[in-house]
C-alpha cells in the first residue's frame, strides 16, 4: 500500500515551505556540529567498496533545507578523508512533492551529481546496497497512514473533538504509538536492503524526552489551538463537528527509549549515537510566533486541505493567528530541555 | 556554459507533449525490434560488475514514450539473460521539463527503481562509470545553442528571413553543422566518463539520408510552413521582419556518415550498428496532418514563446493549420526512405 502524502507547499510563494522552513533550518544548525563529528568518528570513506559515494535525503521537500544539509554532510566527509571520489545526491520525497521547484534550486556550484527521487521511504526507493549515506531531517514523524482505531465510534481510541493525540487520552496516544512502531520497522528494513556494509544513516526528527508526558510537546501547543480554532468554526458553522471528529494529523514525535526499541528489535543497525537537543538553543530572541504558524500552515496546508477543503484554510489559520499572545506564553512555558533527537545508525 | 533548454509543453493538456507525442512513439515502435536484437547481441549482463544495473534515458520529456522506451529496453535485457540484477532508471531532462507530471504517470508496476535527473547532456549528468546503458530518442537533434554567424548581419551565414538551415544557404547549413558536431563531441566525451565498460548506448534521431539533400527533409517541410506563416504574420504587423531575422530553430538532423565520423573523431565508442529505418512504415493509412502540427506545436511552443511571446502562438498555428492541404501534399513527396537513424554504441 502507497503511503498517504501530504506535500509541503510547494513554489516560492507566500505560503510555500521554500519561504516558512526557518525552524527546520534552526533546527539543522543546531544538528550540523553533531553530524560533522558523527561522520569524522563513525564513516570511513576509504573502506568503502565504491568510487562514487551515494547520498541520499529522505523526505527532502522543496529546499533549500536539504541542500543545507546534504552539504553539511558532503563537506564533513571530505574535511575527514581525502578523497578522490565522486559524489551522487539522491532527492527523495512523496511523488506529489514539487520536484520541479526542487531541481530548479539546486544550487550551481554544488560538487555532486543531483538525482530526484520520487515515492514513500515507507518502502523501497533504491536498489540493493547501493547507497552510503541516508539522511532525513523532520520527515520520520509522519505516520504512513492515520491508526483506524481513531475513526472508529466504537473504539475506545475513538477521537472525538481532537486533531492529534498530544491532547488525548492514552488509547489515542497508544495507537499512534503502535502505527509508528509498525512504520518505522519498515522503514529500517527498507534502508537495511538499500544501504551498503560500513553505511550510516543519521536521522533528525520531533522527539519527546523520556521524563516528559506527550502532552507537553511544543507541537502539542499549537494543535491545541489549531483544535481550538477548529472547534470555533464549528459553532460558526464553517465547518461541521463530524469534519473534525474524523481529522487527525498523522505526526508523531516518540521518546529516545522508544526509538532504540524499535531500532533494536528490527536488528539491522546499530546505534551510534542518540541525543536529545534543543532547536531553540540557537534562537536569538522571543519566539516569532507569527512565523512559527506561518510555518505550520505549509506544513500542514495539504493535509488539512485534503480533509476539510481548501475555502476554510484562510480562516483557520487567522482564528489560529488571533491567538498568537497566548500561543506564546504557553509554547514557553512548554520548551522543555530537548524535543530534537539526532540518531546516528550504523548498518551492521 | 549551460546548454539552453526549451522544454517541451508539460503537463497534459490538450496541447502538452503527453497528449501529442504519438509521432515519437511511432518512432519508438519502429526501433523496437532492432534495440532488442542490439541488446541480445551485445549486451553481456553477466559481465558487468555490478549488481545494479543502472539506465538512463536523455532527454526524457514527460512520458509516456520514456516509460515504453525504458520497458522496452529492460525486456529485451531480461529476455535474453537469467539475472536476478535489479534495475535503476534515471530518467533526465532539462531542469525546465516538468519532472512533476513525469513522476506523476510512471508506471506503477515497474519492476525497476526510478530516478529523475535534471540537467544538459550537453556535460557531466552522473558520476564516472555508473552507467550501463544510455537510451536517447529524438533528443540529440537539438542543438545546445543556435551558432553565432546566423545572427550576424555581416557573416555569409546570416539567416535572414529563414528559422532553420533546411531551406537556407549552404553556409547556414554547415553552420548548423559545425555546432551539432561540437555538440556531439561533448555528449560522446560526457557518457564516456560515465558509461562502464562494456557498456552501451542506443540513440534514436532524425537523421538525412546520406544521399538526399537536407532541403527535402520531411521536417524542413514543417519549418518551411511556419517561416510562412511568420512571414505573413510580419505582414499583418502581428510581429516584427526582425524578429523573424533573428529567430532559428536550434535542431539538426546529420546523416548517417557524419554520424560516423563525429563517433569515430571522438574514439570512445564503437559503432556497433547504424541504421536508417522510415518511421512511417508504421503508420497505416494518410498522414493526420492536424496531430503533426499540434505536434509540432507541443515540440516548438516553448521556443517559439521565448522569443515571440506567448500571445503570437495561437495566430501561427492556426494560420499554419490552413496549410494542411498543401502541407499534406509536401509531405507525402518528401518522405525519403529512412529519416530516423537507429545508432548503438558500445563503449570501448
Amino acid at each position: 500500500m502507497e503511503a498517504k502524502a501530504f506535500p509541503m507547499n510547494g513554489g516560492d510563494g507566500a505560503y510555500s515551505y521554500t519561504k516558512n522552513s526557518q525552524f527546520q533550518r534552526a533546527s539543522l544548525n543546531a544538528a550540523k556540529d553533531m553530524i560533522k563529528e558523527a561522520i569524522a568518528e563513525k564513516f570511513d570513506i576509504t573502506s568503502l567498496n565504491s568510487d562514487t559515494i551515494r547520498m541520499a535525503d529522505l523526505g527532502c521537500s522543496v529546499g533549500p533545507n536539504t541542500f543545507i544539509a546534504m552539504q553539511n554532510v558532503l563537506e564533513a566527509m571530505v574535511d575527514s578523508n581525502q578523497t578522490s571520489k565522486e559524489f551522487q545526491v539522491f532527492f527523495s520525497d512523496h511523488v506529489s512533492n514539487d520536484f520541479n521547484t526542487l531541481f530548479a534550486s539546486l544550487p550551481p556550484d554544488r560538487h555532486y551529481f543531483a538525482a530526484g527521487v520520487p515515492g514513500s521511504f515507507h518502502g523501497r526507493l533504491f536498489p540493493k546496497s547501493s547507497l552510503h549515506l541516508v539522511h532525513s531531517s523532520y520527515a520520520l514523524q509522519w505516520l504512513s497512514e492515520v491508526p483506524e482505531e481513531l475513526l472508529d465510534k466504537s473504539s475506545v481510541a475513538w477521537n472525538k473533538g481532537r486533531i492529534n493525540y498530544t491532547s488525548a487520552s492514552e488509547q489515542v496516544a497508544t495507537a499512534y504509538a503502535t502505527q509508528f512502531a509498525k512504520d518505522m520497522d519498515i522503514f529500517l528494513s527498507s534502508r537495511a536492503d538499500e544501504i551498503a556494509a560500513g553505511g550510516m544513516m543519521i536521522l533528525i526528527m520531533p522527539a519527546l524526552p523520556d521524563e516528559v508526558h506527550h502532552s507537553k510537546l511544543p507541537a502539542g501547543v499549537l494543535f491545541r489551538f489549531l483544535e481550538q480554532s477548529l472547534t470555533e468554526m464549528v459553532k460558526a458553522g464553517s465547518i461541521t463537528e463530524a469534519e473534525v471528529d474524523s481529522f487527525n494529523l498523522p505526526v508523531y514525535a516518540p521518546t529516545p527509549t522508544e526509538m532504540t526499541r524499535l531500532v533494536e528489535r528490527n536488528g539491522c543497525f546499530k546505534v551510534e549515537r542518540i541525543e536529545l537537543t534543543d532547536p531553540r538553543a540557537k534562537f536569538d530572541g522571543p519566539l516569532d510566533i507569527t512565523a512559527l504558524i506561518m510555518h505550520i500552515r505549509a506544513g500542514f496546508e495539504g493535509i488539512l486541505t485534503k480533509h476539510f477543503g481548501s475555502e476554510i484554510i484562510d480562516e483557520l489559520f487567522e482564528r489560529t493567528m488571533n491567538k498568537s499572545a497566548e500561543i506564546s506564553t504557553q509554547l514557553e512555558a512548554s520548551y522543555s530541555k530537548g524535543t530534537q533527537l539526532l540518531l546516528v545508525l550504523k548498518r551492521k
